[in-house]
């Protein structure tokens, strides 16, 4: 049995563009690694006449529906009674449910009150597998109808991963055998088209296991996925392939299976039992942000200072005004000084600094936007870096390359790279 | 004419979860503000036969179909060709954008190849309107079949977004004349189901204007909608339903058409020539993230201290040792030296410190993972507030709660309101 799947994301905040469907990207991570293909993914607002068409088309070409969205309490949530109505699900009241809900709204919701609303979510299809959801109020279900499978998950973004995690993974797990096996590289110092230019001949398409690059923020992501019976078979297809992309490639695979520089990063210096600090102008906490987003980051980050102002940079860091009076703070000098600073007062092994012109706006000293030092200071002296992030799109765009060229040059230092 | 658009957004990436449909959300919104309606967003992979039969639904039910995607030079872009076929437009080679995509290449990507591929970016229907992408390589175009409208826009989200605001809205906009104007209120303190409920009266469906609420991160955002001919005749159906608002909710409504806490802020600050500083312990460098993630930030960001172990708090702070041993990191006591640490170190007006446990465990002493104080020096001496995000979902949701409530704070303090 061939599974496809189709997700229906319910909600006229989707087709205003409030917010984006990450339901649908979440799900279709999700499914993926159950080897369910998904082909579509739709998105109707809270209007019964559409959703039912869009239901009709779904019918035709999937054989598992997924729907995100439209099981809560509000006045527009009128869309677990349309699909229900399509399919010709009766709805039954479930007095266990309507318990639930309850005790959640009295347990968590401190201050809220519990509406006549709520009680719609009690009501689910007559037969269905119900999904609880501890982590709200709206329960999800899944039911079957002429071979087509309806899941419906709630729309809210932690809801929705919690319910498909928990329940609705495992429900779809028991309906297929064949499994897809994938593992990530992450390329950190080449663009997506000259890392495609490079292994052309490994993206040839159709083939199993297959190589596949994505365009992240100043990265690229390659993925290697195999379709297979067991972990077994599937890892005897990709080590070959994950070999001989490092081999190509060398040192600007910076990991695999991880998400970030600042995860490996941080894994480097727990193994080798250092500690780190940041000493950050450009950047504005954006390192320290990104390295303490990471559980256990606190066994080796020891703080750092944000030095906005030429006054921090002196008063915290201990920079000597002569230098930023000379050089201006945008320069090696500084940049060293911040560093050396930072490792001194945070007693770190290591310590970064980062200041640049992260725009709108060039500097006073008519340093152009994208000018970056970075310094490094560990137990063996101070070194400084410049970087060059013109092609920075945007403010938030050179903060954030900026951070990420100062995780990979921490790497490189820690890893014995050339720097 | 009523126009409604269909927004199809082709990419095998977004059906595996790799990224999400971003685009769509900022068409949409975009398209809203136009006033043309969007009833349906389908995603679709990079398979010519699955996006000629979603072109052929689309073409039934929409007389705008916006594509984004599959204009890129990779050898899975092969989507602007079906695109063509299924409405039967020919295409035909342009020198000029084949001489513009080259330029861009030698001037943007350094160390980068132009590659064959490259030139069939050069390729466009007979007789389009053709859009110019000077942020990167391909170009879109607008083209009329049977009253049905196609435009295909770049996926990339900055090319999307550049190419949609400079050449698709305008061109969009030719062919239109009612307007959509509206305008946003953004609540922190009451969540979307009690805001809900105390507004349930104006929130009364299909009249114009309309007001809907829409969850974000720890807030709530409310949007009043009208449809007019005039900005004029919008304000006047829109002024009466804020100004309702404004009255019923009172000082939780921190500010209309902006973006976040931390906007307010520093256009407070700005406006009554104030500075700030912040030391972080649980944040781990989010406050100064945020704010200085705004361009100006500069004018009102001394800068700040990540305090992520006791001995920076002690040595960049000065907070006293003893207090650390006798009350712990995260007290009240240290919150408010911390505070007074920072803002004498700073030499700023305010300081805010934030001193709590994210988790995912709970701290040495056994207090809650949610446990947090937040400290606030100014002239007139410091004060510190206990919050309990035990709500909060997992370490980043409490960091970021964590860091809304010291923007809170630090506003009701510069604007006189209840602390």
């Amino acid at each position: 049995m061939h599974y496809n799947a189709e997700l229906i994301a319910v909600g006229t905040e989707l087709l205003l563009g409030n917010i984006a469907n990450t339901d649908a990207q979440m799900l279709s991570e999700g499914l993926s690694a159950l080897g369910i293909d998904v082909y579509y993914h739709t998105v109707v607002g809270d209007n019964p006449q559409r959703l039912r068409e869009a239901l009709e088309i779904a019918r035709k070409r999937a054989n598992i529906i997924i729907t995100t969205g439209g099981l809560g309490p509000t006045y527009d949530d009128l869309t677990k009674q349309t699909i229900c109505e399509t399919f010709g699900f009766p709805l039954e009241f479930h007095e266990d449910i309507w318990r639930e809900i309850q005790d959640y709204f009295y347990r968590r919701m401190k201050g809220g009150k519990i509406t006549e609303n709520n009680r719609q979510q009690a009501m689910l299809p007559v037969g269905c597998t119900i999904f609880y959801n501890p982590v709200g109020t709206a329960p999800g279900c899944a039911i079957e109808r002429d071979g087509v499978r309806v899941l419906m998950l709630p729309g809210p973004p932690y809801e929705c991963r919690y319910m498909f995690t928990h329940q609705a993974a495992p429900y779809l797990q028991s309906l297929t055998q064949e499994k897809i096996f994938s593992h990530e590289l992450r390329i950190f110092g080449m663009g997506e088209s000259q890392v495609e230019a490079t292994l052309h001949e490994m993206m040839v398409k159709g083939a199993n296991p297959t190589l596949a690059p994505y365009a992240k923020t100043g990265e690229v992501m390659l993925r290697a996925t195999a379709k297979a019976h067991t972990q077994e078979e599937a890892e005897a297809m990709l080590q070959p392939m994950l070999h001989q992309v490092k081999e190509t490639l060398g040192d600007i695979v910076y990991g695999e299976d991880v998400e970030s520089l600042e995860e490996v990063v941080l894994a480097v210096l727990k193994e080798q039992g250092k500690t780190v600090s940041f000493a950050e102008s450009c950047t504005g906490g954006l390192l320290a942000k990104r390295l303490t987003d990471l559980p256990g980051a606190s066994q080796v980050f020891r703080g750092g200072v944000v030095s906005y102002t030429n006054a921090v940079k002196a008063a915290a860091l201990g920079v000597d005004e002569a230098l930023l009076d000379q050089y201006g703070a945008v320069s090696e000098p500084v940049a060293k000084a911040m560093a050396e600073g930072c490792r001194k007062l945070c007693g770190s092994d290591f310590a970064v600094s980062v200041t640049g012109v992260a725009g709108p706006d060039p500097d006073d000293r008519g340093n152009p936007v994208g000018t970056v030092f970075l310094g490094l200071s560990g137990p063996d002296g101070a070194i400084c870096r410049q970087i060059d992030l013109s092609r920075g799109r945007s403010r938030g765009h050179v903060r954030h390359l900026a951070a990420s060229h100062s995780f990979d040059l921490l790497r490189r230092k820690l890893m014995d790279l050339p720097l």
